[in-house]
């Protein structure tokens, strides 16, 4: 009998797994996934990086890197998050490989079995995973339209302050594509404020912005530096380059970088160099901002019109969230629904989505719908949502 | 007061960190490093196998994969893998970032603090540090000339069947160079029949003999595929294309896989496919073949001259191992030496190497040495080794 360790043992796999391997099939219009569309990626820009390499350049590309991240990009990345008013130079700035291993490091730093942690309800599900994987206790923050149950949030604080951290998502939620309020963000603060309560912060989309007068709601909480709070916050190149990269980072204080990178050691010595060194070439010729500049346009056509479709199609009794930027719409059924009965018809329709129990830290409530507008055509949205449609009015109604 | 993790908050920085910092100085002649010469990269044939990519190939290169590697990338490896022997189909393959995830990936799949493992002294330092994160109580077990001390480990393993697994390097060790004898491999095998002790067998360095005559010892005891016994795999591309690439792989029995994979899904999702696309291309192109020729020669001639010169220089009574592939040279000082007061001296005199203590799980004994010279020049080689010569002798005498 194999004795695996304990918080492995209970590892289940997930429901989106299966998701996946169907989205990959031609004949499903597929709203599941949460990665680009294949054909937004910026191939002939990426030719011109790899063919404006030296002969150096390339070695280093081959060779290992520093745990930390190769010079080149922490410098080039440094002056692209300064420019969103992170608060670089008083922080330790880290490459990851992929946003996803910034988080599972930092829940490995803080996290012994049977700790406690917040989160959102619902929670982005890469991140629950990591926090499983530990043997975290996961408390669940419900979600509003401008951000948090504050009253929720502050009461669970100053009822225990025990909690190893709290890892949110303000910028675009996954699944439910919140974009927190610069109020609520504000109040977070107070609220957290001397509390030694660690936040993590997961900002994977805040570029994909789809209207500039945001400026306020978007500033995230490590650019407003409070005092009194350590802010660790992760991000990453996968929207607004590719995630065939794997490059991430975080942005940590010093105290708890050092014992990230001795834990990032320890996981896989460094990242890549040889797509560090493609990133890097990626910023300084501002690739990085026309790139984004064409993607957030993009994925804002296809929002429009899945919502579009979404009126027309839906019934009234279903609510949802009007994407202002990122990848999702969390479509929310009459309560208790089971969302996996109506997946089951949809995939006969030839459609998938994500049901909301995945994203459910608590793993109960199935009563929700995730879907993307992130790697579908226009096209093939006005094709997709009245089959969606179709398949929650068979088990809701009309 | 920051509240970590228990097995964090033992982490230490290790003096390697320091060195290599060195050992990127131009004016100091480095037998530190663990990586191959930047200027024997197959820039040429990466040139073309990245020109030869068609663009729905390069649109899988920035695309997530699926956790377990690109399909395209697992067969071809499968392919690379059958000529070496290794039982593909009766296993399971996953494509790691580096196969040092690889091997944390089964660190944390089986240990629990306190825990105790098997582990071989000498030990690879990244997999110390991975076991160390997680808590792990390392026992471990002599090296030999032909492998290992094999009464010990039958003592170790008969007195205790609590072991979660043992971690050994059989072919080119690192850092002792050691390749395991044929007779020793087989009587792990029978020591370990039956236990319900996995091994983690490090393999990745087996493809750099230098001499053909050692193919019967340089079979690994996965390729013997031992029944009664859990082998997991380990390899990597870092040596034979580039570590820059971070991509390794683990052959392990499918009912460890099954865990491995939500593991690795829940680290980094992924690993890299725009490296992976690489490889694949370079599996498929048979410039892994010629590479992994050319490079062998390079590094055998790079051998020799530094053993000729450390008979030359040496004095009588240090003992090392001539190595038949590899990395590594493991110099033994004279008992109770301390290495590290030999390394301030070399430091001076412009040379820097790995002091034995950074191998030594029980963090004890320091009169060992390790020196590599996979990445420097053999004019470099003859320059260097009489310095650190001189440096021994002014501190253990002529």
């Amino acid at each position: 009998m194999i004795r695996f360790a304990q918080s492995v043992t209970n590892l289940r796999t997930s429901e989106i797994r299966d998701l996946m391997s169907l989205a990959t099939r031609p004949d499903i219009i597929s709203f599941a996934g949460g990665m680009p569309g294949n054909e937004l990626f910026p191939l002939a820009e990426m030719d011109e990086v790899y063919n404006s390499l030296s002969d150096k350049e390339k070695q280093m590309a081959m060779q290992y890197g520093p745990t930390s991240g190769l010079p080149c990009l922490l410098e080039s990345l440094s002056s692209f998050l300064e420019k969103k008013g992170l608060p670089v130079k008083e922080n330790k700035l880290m490459i990851t490989t992929g946003s996803l291993q910034a988080i599972n490091i930092l829940a490995k730093a803080f996290i012994d079995p049977g700790d406690s942690i917040l989160v959102e309800n619902p929670c982005f599900i890469g991140a629950m995973s990591a926090f499983k994987s530990y043997g975290a206790n996961m408390i669940s923050v419900p979600l509003t339209k401008s951000g948090l149950d504050l009253k929720f949030l502050e009461e669970k604080v100053n009822a225990d302050d025990r909690y190893k951290f709290f890892y949110f998502t303000p910028n675009f939620h996954n699944p439910a594509g919140t974009l927190y309020s610069a109020e609520d963000k504000k109040k977070i603060i107070q609220i957290m404020n001397n509390k030694n309560i660690p936040l993590i912060e997961d900002d994977a989309y805040s570029d994909l912005y789809f209207y500039p007068e945001d400026a306020e709601d978007l500033k995230t909480v490590k650019a407003i530096n409070p005092a009194g709070i350590d802010v660790c916050y992760t991000g990453s190149f996968s929207k607004i380059i590719g995630p065939g990269l794997r490059l991430g980072w975080m942005l940590v204080p010093p105290h708890i970088y050092q014992k990230c990178e001795l834990l990032k050691q320890s996981f896989d010595a460094c990242s890549p160099s040889f797509t560090q060194v493609l990133a890097d070439k990626f910023i300084r010729t501002e690739f990085i901002y026309t790139y984004i500049e064409r993607v957030r346009e993009e994925y804002k056509k296809r929002a429009e019109v899945m919502i579009k479709s979404l009126k027309e199609n839906l019934p009234e009794y279903i609510e949802w969230n009007e994407p202002r930027g990122g990848f999702y719409i969390w479509l929310k059924l009459p309560e208790g629904t089971d969302s996996t009965e109506i997946l089951k018809i949809a995939i006969e329709k030839g459609v998938v989505f994500v049901s909301g129990k995945t994203f459910d830290p608590d793993a109960l409530k199935n009563d929700k719908i995730r879907i993307s507008y992130c790697n579908t055509p226009e096209e093939v949205i006005k094709k997709g949502i009245p089959l969606l449609a179709e398949a929650i009015k068979e088990k809701c109604g009309k």
